[in-house]
């Protein structure tokens, strides 16, 4: 198959197969249309097509950026011809002389009617679970040392949001020696890798020995951690089992069963403290986030032992407890839960700003217990799941 | 005057003073309206009380965070009875027995009528500027010394968007020791700390010696670094001037001038990609965005070189573009500009989410240029200047 990248197309690293030929043109100085082998019409407008120019001097060659500026066009701007060269290729000559040339194959990837916008969308959703779902399991020598398995493992925790990798030397740092297969470490307040044992003058409940409900990691900031690790090195103490719960499931099983509930609690904000004598961290946010364009759920916010209080108009407060009140419910309910303990050398590693987890009480007497934890960002996983599909490194353990 | 805080009122670290006085009380089983000496009247709702309760069964001690779920109150439960102590404090009687107490000043501060919320909403509102404007200096021995200073200078910043920093040692990495003086630093695929040179093989247009057009750094992620500290080590060549923008300062300007225009670029998503051989960020949003519970002005995004293709729908795409060539005209704008050449010794700390910095050419043949950078988060600096509020200490620098 044909691409586009052995050719001049400089504006993007991916490479863009032909996978239809464009059969014919309709041209008018402020847009062409072209018609594709499937009878599908993309129509390209003329500040488009021009903002695009990928051409060596509209986009800089050594970092691929745009250097060209849309306002510097005329704003009478035209397109004075455009014809399909020899490779099918479309060649536009503009009213200020300037010449552009777009492969078919980045046409099509970047066509925006209907049914391609639709095709684009439908491209990720996540897959749901509830109680006695598997959890996929990953064996850690693989994904360090062979990036196609590192690739799937990403693929997995994308979609959904929960994986246990296994085999995991009990050293500690090892959590971060795998986070970093996918990028950096994100820090935060609790440092770059965090220590989870009993501690006897906590910030934080997770660093007691407490019953820990189901909640999301750092909802007190604007954006959660995206991936959350979780390392045991040791569990010999009595209790302390791991529970999660899909976030989107409950999410999607609300909306339908309470709708109105569900409305409330994509739309109020809702205030998530997080103070201790050296930070105070605040943010407010609805604690189920939608995607603005799509609609779908993006995200859950959840931590009810770091909830200030509730900020609404008093017509709502009723209303809103209600529905809380329901959701921290189903947050607990058996249908949704995945329970398990985590053994020395396993790892949990889950999406933090999807998937819940909790932890059932444990005795500090009864033995050691300790987990190390760090977060990596979506921004990082969605990069290195890109850059691994098109043949490029992982990252640096 | 008497605070909340030397008696049992634990659920927060700042101390609540009793501003005003409750003067009387309406009893109902699912509400107790507050009537306060200025004449204010607050409702508070059963579940909202009862899930605030903060006694030392509901409160945790040691972390301040809370321990009891309002889904464990009963569904029926109501006010038995609600009078004010002889601290003029609210003390409730619940229909399961459970008793609890809070302090008015606390309850004014939390109150959630419609002139209580009025109040707090009006109280951080941006200082807008444009050209000729000032720029506030400090001196880095004092912020380094002087906590006070610090808290200063963290507002300013907060308020205003853009200071400069004088007297810094050029000594490499001193950036990162006067941002940790707020918190710990934001790491990117960059870096800790960036060093801003010409390089022979870039991976961004910041490390050419070219003209950078005005833009925020990281558009591509999904939340932007919130403060960006540039210093400089060294500038002997020629060119290579800072120029900044305030980009609220645009914003506000293109609602009045332009609404249509405006009301496109706060809703119109639009795609921002960084790609080189390792990385492929990419995240689209709008380039203005807006506050979902204030609709002001949050953010700014906003880098030409780093766009992807528009992926709108087809009858969008003509009337986007109209109004985005307005708004990238006005980014250039010299009503707007602010122009500085950064010398030695000197460091610009900016809101990068707010404030748009463009660089003119410089010739790396005519003299050495080396600058540093490195980003604080804005969940950092907001923390930071509220723990500074209540006398609580710097970061660790």
């Amino acid at each position: 198959m044909r691409t586009d990248a052995v050719r001049d197309i400089i504006a993007d690293w991916r490479v863009f197969a032909t996978t239809h030929a464009i059969r014919h043109l309709t041209v008018a100085p402020g847009r062409v249309d072209a018609a594709w082998s499937d009878g599908r019409i993309s129509p390209f407008h003329a500040d488009w097509l021009r903002d695009n120019c990928p051409c060596a001097d509209c986009v800089q060659r050594l970092t691929r950026e745009q250097m060209f500026e849309i306002a510097d066009a005329p704003t009478d701007l035209a397109v004075a011809g455009a014809v399909l060269d020899g490779n099918g290729d479309l060649n536009v000559r503009w009213s200020d002389g300037h010449d552009s040339r777009y492969g078919a194959g980045w046409l099509r990837a970047s066509a925006y009617d209907e049914a391609s916008r639709a095709e684009r969308r439908m491209a990720d959703a996540p897959l749901l679970w509830q109680a006695g779902a598997p959890v996929p399991r990953f064996p850690y020598g693989r994904l360090m040392a062979d990036d196609g398995a590192l690739h799937g493992w990403l693929v997995t925790l994308r979609d959904r949001g929960l994986v246990l990798v296994d085999g995991v030397p009990t050293t500690p740092d090892t959590v971060a020696t795998l986070a970093r297969r996918i990028a950096f470490v994100r820090e935060t307040n609790f440092g770059v890798i965090f220590d989870v044992a009993s501690k006897p003058k906590p910030d934080s409940a997770a660093y007691t020995a407490v019953n820990l409900p189901p909640h999301t990691d750092l909802p007190t900031r604007e954006l959660q951690p995206g991936l959350q690790f979780l390392h045991c090195l040791v569990n010999e103490a009595t209790g302390g089992e791991s529970i999660f719960v899909d976030g989107f499931a409950i999410a999607d099983a609300l909306a339908r069963e309470h709708p109105a509930d569900f409305a409330l609690l994509t739309t109020v904000p809702v205030a998530f403290w997080n103070k201790d004598d050296r930070t105070d961290y605040r943010f407010s946010a609805p604690v189920i986030a939608l995607d603005p364009v799509t609609a779908k759920v993006a995200e859950l916010r959840c931590a009810n032992f770091l909830r200030g209080p509730l900020d609404a108009p008093a017509e709502v407060v009723a209303p809103f407890y209600r529905a809380y009140r329901r959701y921290q419910a189903m947050t607990r309910d058996p249908r949704f839960r995945v329970v398990h303990r985590l053994e020395a050398g396993e790892m949990w590693v889950f999406d933090n700003r999807r998937v819940l987890h909790a932890r059932t009480e444990f005795d500090p007497a009864s033995g050691a217990r300790h987990l190390q934890g760090c977060y990596v960002d979506r921004d990082e996983l969605l990069s290195r799941i890109r850059v691994l599909a098109r043949g490029g490194p992982a990252g640096d353990a």
